[in-house]
C-alpha cells in the first residue's frame, strides 16, 4: 500500500472513506476536490480501480461549481486498518443493512485512534443501537448526505445518547468546510429528516397517480415548476409563514389551518401492490424517453449545479 | 372609464383580471410584462390606484428575468361588465370561498363574449360544482398559479365534465405565451396536484416539530438544502427512479418499497392545537429573526429569480 497522507503532506487532514459505492464515491470525490486527502477501503476486489475511474467520472458534475477531485491524494488501502491509519475523520459508507454495519463498525472503532470521529451515512438505520456498545461509543455520529453526495449541500447529524457534543461540533465544522450545509437533529429518528419528508411527499405522489387525477410525468412537472423551487428558495415552515401575507403564519394557521387538516385527513397510503409498481414503472420509463439512468443523472447534476451556483450567487448579493 | 385595449391597439390580446388581491396582483404584472393588455376589475374602493403600485412593486422581483410590466397597458375598469368586455381570456382571482365565487362565476359567464374561456384561479375549491350549470360552462376551466404567480412557472389546468376539449387547448397554449409551464390535471381533485403535495409534506413537516425531532428552522434547512433542489432539478417519480441505480424505478421499489410503506407506515397526523400553532409560530419567528413578511418575500423572489434564471440557461444547454 502507499502510505496514507497526514497532514503533514497535505493542506487538509486525511479522510477514511470507508465503503465504496454509491455514496463512496461521492464523499470521496468531494473531499479531493476539497483539498483532503481520502484514504478508502471497501472489501469489494478491484475496488480501488473502480473507485478512480468513478471519482474521474464526477468531474464533469462538479466542474460547473468549480470543483475538481485530485486524484493524486487518493489512496487505495489494503485493509481497514490501513484506510483509517492517520485519518482525522472516519466517514462509513457501508450497505445498508444491520448484518453489514454492526460489525463493521465495531472493527473500525477498534482499529481507529482515540477521538477520531466515525461517521455512518446510513439512510435506513438509527446509528444508537449499533454502537451503543462499543467503547468509543462518544465518537461515532450519523453523518447522513443526499445523492448525489458530492453536490447536495445538505449532511443530517444526530448523536445516540452516548454521543459527545464535542463529536457533534467537529462534524459540523468538518462538514461546513467541505462546503455543506449540515443540520443536527435533536434525536434521532428512522429516515432522518430529508428522508422523512421525501416518503411523506411521495406517499402523496404515488397516490395521485393510482387515483387517475395525474400520471406520473406531470406529477412531477407539477412538482418542479412550483414546491421543488419554492422549497429550494425557502423551506416549508418559512413558506406557509409567506402564505399568510402580512400576518404571517398565525394568520394562515387560523384562517387554512382547518384547510390543511382537511386535506390532511383526505389523503390515505396507497400499497405498493405488484400493479401499482408495475404502473409507476411504465410512466417513470415514459418520463425517461429512452434515456439511461446515466443519462438522466448528468441531466440532473447540471441542473443541480446551476441552482447550487445561483442560490450562491443569491445569497452573495444579500450578504 | 378607458377604453378595453383590444388587439388592434396591443400586439397581444387584452385579459380580464377579476379580483386584484394577491394573485391578481402576480397575473396583472406578468401578463403586462409579457406584452398583454390588462383590464381589471375588483369591486374593493381604490383598488385601481393600489394595483397600479403594486404591480409597480413587482419591478424588483421581475426585473432578474427581464420582465419589465407595462403599466400603459393596465386598464383599472369601473365594472366587471367593462373589464370583460373586448377581453380574449377573463382570470378570475376573487376570495376563495363558494359565497364569492358562484354569483361571480355566474356574472362572468353572462357578461363575457361567448367562446372566450374563463379560467378560475381557485386554491381551495372544485370548480365544476360551482359553474356546472351555467349556461357557458364549456369554457370555464380552472387556471391554478402558485404564488408569486409572476414568478412561479407552474399553471394547474383542469375542467368539469362539461369543460371542452378546446377551452383547455387555448388555456394551455395561452399560459405558455406567458413563459408559464402548465399541467392538465386528468379530473379536479381538492388542492389540486402542487397543494397536495405540499399539505403531504407539510404534515410531516409539522410532526417533527411536534416530535422534537428538530425545531422549524432545522427541518426549513433540511429542505432547502435537499429535497427542494433535488426536486427542482427532477419530479419525485424521476428521483425515485435515479435512486434506484442502473436498475431503475423497477429496482427501487423492489429492493426499497417496503422500506417506503414501512415509513408510510409510521407517519401520523398532528392536530393543529393552539399550543401547537403556538409552537410553529414562535418558530417561524426565529427563522425570519425580526425580517418583515415584505422582506422575507423580497429575499425569496430573489432566490426564485436566480433559480428560474439557472435553470433556463441549464435547459439552453442541454437542448
Amino acid at each position: 500500500m502507499e502510505q496514507p497522507r497526514g497532514e503533514a503532506a497535505a493542506p487538509g487532514i486525511t479522510v477514511a472513506v470507508i465503503g465504496t459505492g454509491l455514496i463512496g464515491v461521492g464523499w470521496a470525490a468531494l473531499m479531493l476536490a476539497r483539498g483532503l486527502s481520502v484514504s478508502a477501503w471497501d472489501p469489494s476486489p478491484g475496488f480501488a480501480e473502480r473507485l478512480a475511474s468513478q471519482v474521474e467520472a464526477r468531474r464533469a458534475a462538479l466542474a460547473p461549481l468549480g470543483l475538481v477531485p485530485n486524484l493524486s491524494r487518493l489512496t487505495a488501502a489494503a485493509t481497514l486498518e490501513e484506510a483509517v491509519y492517520g485519518a482525522g475523520f472516519v466517514q462509513e459508507n457501508a450497505p445498508d443493512t444491520d448484518a453489514a454495519k454492526r460489525p463493521l463498525l465495531a472493527t473500525l472503532d477498534a482499529a481507529t485512534a482515540q477521538g477520531v470521529p466515525i461517521a455512518s451515512s446510513t439512510s435506513a438505520l438509527l446509528l444508537s443501537p449499533l454502537v451503543a456498545d462499543l467503547p468509543g461509543a462518544e465518537r461515532f455520529l450519523l453523518g447522513h448526505p443526499i445523492n448525489p453526495a458530492d453536490l447536495m449541500p445538505l449532511v443530517e447529524i444526530s448523536g445516540g445518547e452516548r454521543t459527545s457534543r464535542a463529536t457533534i461540533d467537529r462534524a459540523v465544522a468538518f462538514y461546513r468546510s467541505l462546503g455543506k450545509r449540515p443540520v443536527v437533529l435533536n434525536r434521532e429518528v428512522a429516515g432522518h429528516i430529508a428522508g422523512r419528508l421525501a416518503a411523506a411527499l411521495y406517499r402523496e405522489a404515488v397516490a395521485l397517480v393510482e387515483d387517475g387525477i395525474a400520471d406520473a410525468a406531470t406529477v412531477d412537472e407539477a412538482l418542479s415548476a412550483s414546491m421543488g423551487l419554492r422549497w429550494a428558495a425557502t423551506g416549508v415552515h418559512l413558506s406557509y409563514h409567506l402564505g399568510g401575507g402580512p400576518g404571517g403564519l398565525a394568520h394562515y394557521l387560523d384562517h387554512l389551518g382547518p384547510a390543511q387538516e382537511r386535506r390532511w385527513a383526505s389523503m390515505r397510503t396507497p400499497a405498493l401492490t405488484p400493479d401499482l409498481k408495475a404502473r409507476l414503472v411504465s410512466e417513470v420509463e415514459a418520463i425517461a424517453a429512452g434515456r439511461s439512468v446515466a443519462e438522466l443523472e448528468a441531466e440532473r447534476d447540471a441542473r443541480l449545479a446551476a441552482l447550487l451556483r445561483a442560490l450562491g450567487a443569491a445569497e452573495a448579493r444579500h450578504g
